[in-house]
């Protein structure tokens, strides 16, 4: 006898990193050509020992760590986020605005929850972000999907046109995962713009935001003096302190949503992990060029996949940044078949289109994602030689 | 300018441990009579020392401790509580059937989205814990009320009358947060059965299962061979290990519905703390008689609970044990005012009936819930005579 399952659930698709991680079940990789994984998004070195320390220190010795904390987190972190994102952007973001979650996830279900239920309409840019379609179908909310093209940028008057009365929401993920691209200060105004002008959110999530290319603010929504009115920022402090495991996220909204957030929270989260929001302060204030340096090596690794991929026959960079490189291939096969392919004769794992993509979307069949920043340059060179001496 | 809110969260009321924190906001407390703060369950202070040794070092030197782990939960910790759990309650139970969570809201939360959605229907017996009706609420679930009367203990043939072709579920929680009472394996077997005849779950919180006065299984359902059709047991870390602040419970289910759990998981969570889990699991593997010793502690507690209020004019113990004590009050005050009365006049902060009530039911404005477990002997003894010696 089986239970009776909730229908938008079972509609749901799969988690797409933990079927891509079943692929591998059973394929052995002969040590001269051992697996490259370039399918997920995470950093796989631990932090830098300092950050360890400050957590091996509060278990030790701060019996608070151990506690349960306020649902919106410890008040010194959204403080930090506070000063830290004000001076960045050159806006006014108070404490108040600022709420911790357990990963940046957590932070668009919290969110998005606040503002849209069964039978609302959230407008996503394709290729898109997976775990947001995922939670907008088991929520019974409507993902319209917003095609951005051969440019991977989404394009605002073409979002104008999509706009519903049930319309809550329009999300953007900049640098754009899976695109690798970002989004030019321009477009994300004009979406401001848009959404302000409909009285719907713009959520913006920023998670790789400490590996955009570009130097300075990328965008000045936050100058708006009642940018609260519109505005919604994510933010995860998984990648720039390699805090992943601990499960640390934002939100900046108005409190008034926070507010919201909080019932959300409280009955999913109670509070954020204690020792994972000690190391993500401890990283704020202590790893500002650590995270520098970073940047610039995952800029170099960047810079070696345009390289690598400048001549590969049958493979095209369609967006290069942040964490993600997002290819066009021509290889025949249809992406999920090529990458199962890929795995056993090439020892390679990476995602297909069509997890970025509404079901039938011929356009996902065609590309690919890399998650290129696990891999150092030597890693990359392999990659590609590996992806031009495999045919189909 | 404010966004428009979703209406069902909206409706859903605010966390009621955080609003009765507010109550603190601008009271002070002479040193002779500080805050006997009996709000929350929560263990006040941190874990044994090998426990925060082990988290510690796993901070230092295990660099998994800081990566993504499985979306369900290590499977070490995973095949511990299969494998305890099967022992304690003379059952089968597969690590496959056992989810890591963080924390035990989210995993009701979890289990329930994959059994109910907007529209549906779900019975919780009176007094309820806060956070089930809220998560209901904000989904759009309907809250059907069971009322327990005296006793606090549901009857399964009064449950019987409740159900519709939209109920999913019902929620029982042993030993009950707020009641204080052990249900009867009987009562547990009669829902169970119950639950099985409508082709519906049957969901049993025992967050506080290691504070049971009675020796033994508490029930025996998972000795049925196809307790997977209809039980769900969910479980948390926090009490018996002091875990609050790292969030780690659990769910056991159908493997078919952590299928679907894992897709809400991986929206919400992605996974576990994996710190968290890995202090779950040493004190599972190292800690048994230590939390045996808690357990007695809390039962001394309780005793002196049960010797307190025997004789406390305008105050009677309805129900007594794990770590609440649920009561009736006739001071002529609705328990709201008279929770916030006692802040200011009593120095003491407990929750009011009315927190785990349907708005208006008239039991809820005669009632109150006191966390006992955080406060000793002396402490206990503190609370009759503040009690005793104030009249509205």
């Amino acid at each position: 006898m089986t239970l009776p399952l909730n229908p938008a659930m079972a509609a749901t698709f799969a988690p797409p990193v933990m079927e891509a991680r079943r692929w591998l079940d059973g394929v052995t990789f002969p040590p001269d050509r051992p697996l490259l994984n370039v399918s997920q998004a995470a950093p796989v070195d631990p932090p830098p020992e300092g950050l360890r320390r400050a957590i091996a220190e509060a278990a030790m010795n701060d019996p608070a760590a151990h506690l349960y904390g306020p649902v919106l987190g410890l008040p010194e972190l959204r403080a930090e986020v506070a000063a830290q994102w004000s001076a960045a952007y050159g806006g006014a973001i108070a404490p108040a605005e600022v709420a911790i979650t357990q990963g940046c996830n957590q932070a668009f279900c919290a969110i998005l929850s606040t503002l849209a239920g069964a039978g609302d309409e959230v407008i996503l840019p394709t290729p898109w972000y997976f775990n947001h379609k995922m939670w907008l179908d088991m929520q019974g909310i409507a993902t319209v999907p917003l095609a951005t093209g051969a440019s991977l940028i989404p394009d605002a008057a073409a979002a104008a046109r999509l706009i519903t009365p049930r319309t809550r929401a329009i999300v953007l993920v900049s640098p754009n995962n899976p695109g690798g691209v970002e989004y030019p200060a321009e477009t994300l105004r004009a979406f401001f713009d848009l959404a302000r002008a409909h009285g719907i959110a713009l959520i913006v999530d920023e998670t790789y935001r400490d590996f955009d290319a570009r130097s300075g603010a990328p965008h000045d929504l936050f100058a708006d003096p009642d940018w609260q009115g519109t505005l919604v920022h994510l933010y995860s402090f998984s990648k720039a302190y390699r805090l992943t495991g601990h499960r640390v996220g934002a939100i900046v909204a108005d409190a008034r949503q926070l507010a919201e957030v909080e019932k959300f929270l409280d009955c999913v989260a109670i509070c954020p992990s204690q020792l994972g929001q000690i190391g993500a302060l401890w990283g704020m204030r202590n790893l500002s060029q650590w995270v520098a340096g970073e940047r610039d090596e995952i800029l170099a690794r960047r810079a070696a996949m345009q390289g690598a991929f400048a001549d590969l026959p049958g493979w095209r960079l369609m967006g290069c940044g942040a964490y993600f490189a997002y290819v066009a291939q021509d290889t025949g096969l249809p992406s999920p078949d090529l990458a199962r392919r890929l795995v056993r004769e090439a020892g390679v794992l990476m995602l297909p289109g069509t997890m970025f993509m509404p079901a039938g979307d011929p356009a996902g069949a065609a590309q690919m994602r890399i998650a290129f920043a696990n891999v150092d340059r030597a890693g990359i060179a392999e990659l590609a030689r590996r992806l031009a001496g495999w045919h189909p």
